[in-house]
């Protein structure tokens, strides 16, 4: 056993000896330490500047680029949203304990479910050190042990921010195992953390596609993951034009870097010549590339738009562009707009923009993805905009969670059988 | 690409359409096709005892042991407990569709939750023809498409089956790949099913510890397992006396073989000296051998128990036996029994025997299994009896689906949202 395989094994068995006082953990201590956690940030706000501002200096030294730069800071504004966070997780109901179904069974016994966490949960983010408290609220709320392996390059503010969660956990009498930062930039660590199946019962990946498609080749761990968005609106012949017009510039112009972000929008032939040349015209207006199929461009010549086109080819419609690219498609109508996503969507979230009820339920019903929206942007596919209340990730999986993933995601249904003395027969 | 492999990615790639069709399928369909197949069995009665006949003839031919070909073995009552099944499952509710939870947003959204198929479900198992029929209904039932892997020996009748769901599922309308049987015994072909997440959305072993952790080494698509039954009964000193003996003998004694049965048993040490040798006396009526600690067999001795005691070792505390021997281990209270629990159980089903209503509920909660019970029999923990009306499987999985597992476990729930143009702000 190498030193990193036996440290990661101290994490595990401490994090799931921490996971069974977590799991009786009444709401008020987890609510208190999540305050503590707050109260400290805040006490602590220049020493956890200092800490970010050495994980700065090392990071430039290296050439990250402002970008990456920007997602490292830790500004006052970021230190308020984590504070804020940690209050609005305190505010939420717990979860935990909840027994749902309770029925009577013809033998006597009452059979029915208890919500409680899962155990142990591994995150695995980059350089982004709001995440440790994010991740740690969530877990802590949910009556799970937390163990947090954040960028190499946050290592200093993410060490400090630790110390925190260790003293609000402390004052609110709960085990300070039950959030644990692993100290070392080592790669070996996540290797580790993956395929410790013993003390580990989830991992959740915050982080682009290239560090999810790695965790997945090793994993041994069940994964709650998210890998692209590639999001469609389908614009069906029995739209209304407003609400098409109005629909499509959000999915696609609100912000152009996210998962739930309109990718290709799929038009019905029968609206096109009317629809499209509007579309086009808004797309243009904020400098959105089209890549048009040939039945699209036909439409917007006739119509003599005024603006570029790119003739699109097979590769677009299996493109996440998180750009300000837009592929457009002709398609006969709803039998061939669910085929055309249920081929090439990542399965995140579609809408359609129809009026009518029967294909408004069709599309619901047939389109295999985690969201799927009727006359609505495509945008809304967020766990705060669903009410989830707070967001630990979005799920592209089926098993288990899917979807935007809140507290409920970190937790199982065991089920509960109160009896008298019953017995089978 | 093998020859292997081809074959079984076109059972793939026909699975996932099917998949589709069967997803929209109506209620009325699947119950025509779940009928139509037993019509189909109750005709053709004959053929399949001849095909099953050339079967066991192999079987018999290779040396196979008697429980071997009893399980292999189609007889009248074998044919006659399928068409029921299907009768049954053709009964109950269809699971898919429904829309829970649905819910207005601020922002003017309706967001609720789907119930929809996985999609692609494979099922691997020995050789057990009743599970072909058992395991097509509950996937034909819950819209998804299935790919039956079944044991070797069974081959021809699975084949002969598989003709007559193929038949049912052409009467009714649906399509015929909704359930492919694989039709070779070339074990490539699991090694090829339990990899293509492509094509393959869930995987439910149905079969001996071997076969799953076979499994689980190779497997990239998630399965819905179940590994062993390590059940524990807990008598605490609040217990009823009559209770806990009824409860303990019914726990072991009512069948040997099966996962949910009692392995070991917990007294608190209080009760020991008035409850053990009663329970001792009931399990040597039984013939039931005990392998005791050295606090147990002190009472026993003390209460002059009149029957053979073996000392027990570390290595039985995680011993499924699935014969008529049981550990005994005196404990101090509640505490160091769900300690002891959630040490060695397998987190199948584990039962607490008081008529203390905070303890009971402490060890509802903190008893870390996925059935956990108050004054009532393991044995209890099934699909059947928890009033799931089917069972494809028990899980011993903490995500997704937890202990028996019935149509629900084989769905998963999108998110919808109804909208009326709204966009986000």
């Amino acid at each position: 056993m190498t030193s990193i395989d036996e440290y990661m094994t101290g994490l595990g068995r401490r994090a799931r000896r921490a996971s069974r006082a977590m799991a009786r953990a009444s709401t008020a201590a987890k609510n208190a330490a999540l305050d503590a956690i707050a109260d400290a940030i805040e006490r602590d706000r220049a020493e956890l500047k200092d800490a970010n501002a050495r994980d700065l200096a090392r990071a430039r030294d290296k050439g990250h680029d402002a970008a990456f730069i920007d997602r490292l800071t830790l500004s006052d504004k970021a230190l308020n949203t984590m504070i804020e966070g940690l209050r609005q997780v305190a505010a939420l109901a717990d979860p935990i304990g909840e027994i749902s179904g309770l029925k009577f069974r013809p033998t006597g016994i009452q059979v029915g479910q208890m919500r409680v966490p899962l155990g142990v949960i591994g995150i695995i983010y980059e350089s982004r050190p709001n995440v440790t408290i994010d991740a740690a609220a969530l877990c802590l709320k949910s009556g799970n042990a937390a163990i947090l392996r954040g960028g190499s390059e946050a290592l200093e503010c993410n060490a400090a921010l630790a110390k925190l969660i260790s003293e609000g956990l402390e004052a609110a009498g709960l085990p300070q195992d039950a959030v644990q930062v692993v100290s070392t930039a080592d790669r070996a660590a996540v290797g580790k953390l993956i395929t410790m199946t013993e003390y580990v019962d989830v991992i959740v990946p915050r982080g682009g596609k290239s560090l999810i498609a790695r965790l997945m080749e090793e994993a041994r761990v069940p994964m709650i993951k998210h890998l692209d968005g590639i999001c469609h609106v389908y614009v069906d012949d029995r739209a209304d034009l407003t609400k098409a017009l109005n629909v499509c510039d959000n999915a696609k112009t609100h912000r152009y870097g996210t998962c739930n972000t309109m990718e290709t929008l799929l038009i019905a032939r029968g609206i096109a010549a009317e629809a499209l040349p509007l579309l086009a015209k808004a797309f243009k207006a904020k400098d959105v590339e089209l890549r048009v199929d040939a039945a699209s461009r036909a439409v917007l010549d006739h119509a003599r738009h005024d603006g570029a086109l790119v003739d699109a080819t097979e590769a677009d419609w299996s493109t996440e562009y998180l750009a300000p690219v837009l592929s457009i498609k002709l398609v006969d109508g709803l039998d061939a707009a669910i085929d055309h996503i249920n081929t090439y969507s990542s399965h995140h979230t579609d809408a359609i923009i129809t009026e009518d009820h029967d294909r408004a339920m069709r599309f619901l019903r047939e389109v295999d993805s985690a969201s799927v929206m009727v006359n609505a942007s495509t945008r809304f596919a967020d766990g705060f905009e669903f009410g989830l209340g707070a967001e630990i990730g979005i799920s592209n999986d089926k098993l288990h969670a899917r979807g935007p993933v809140g507290l409920d995601g970190l937790t199982s249904l065991k089920y509960v059988v109160f009896g008298h003395g019953e017995i089978r027969n």
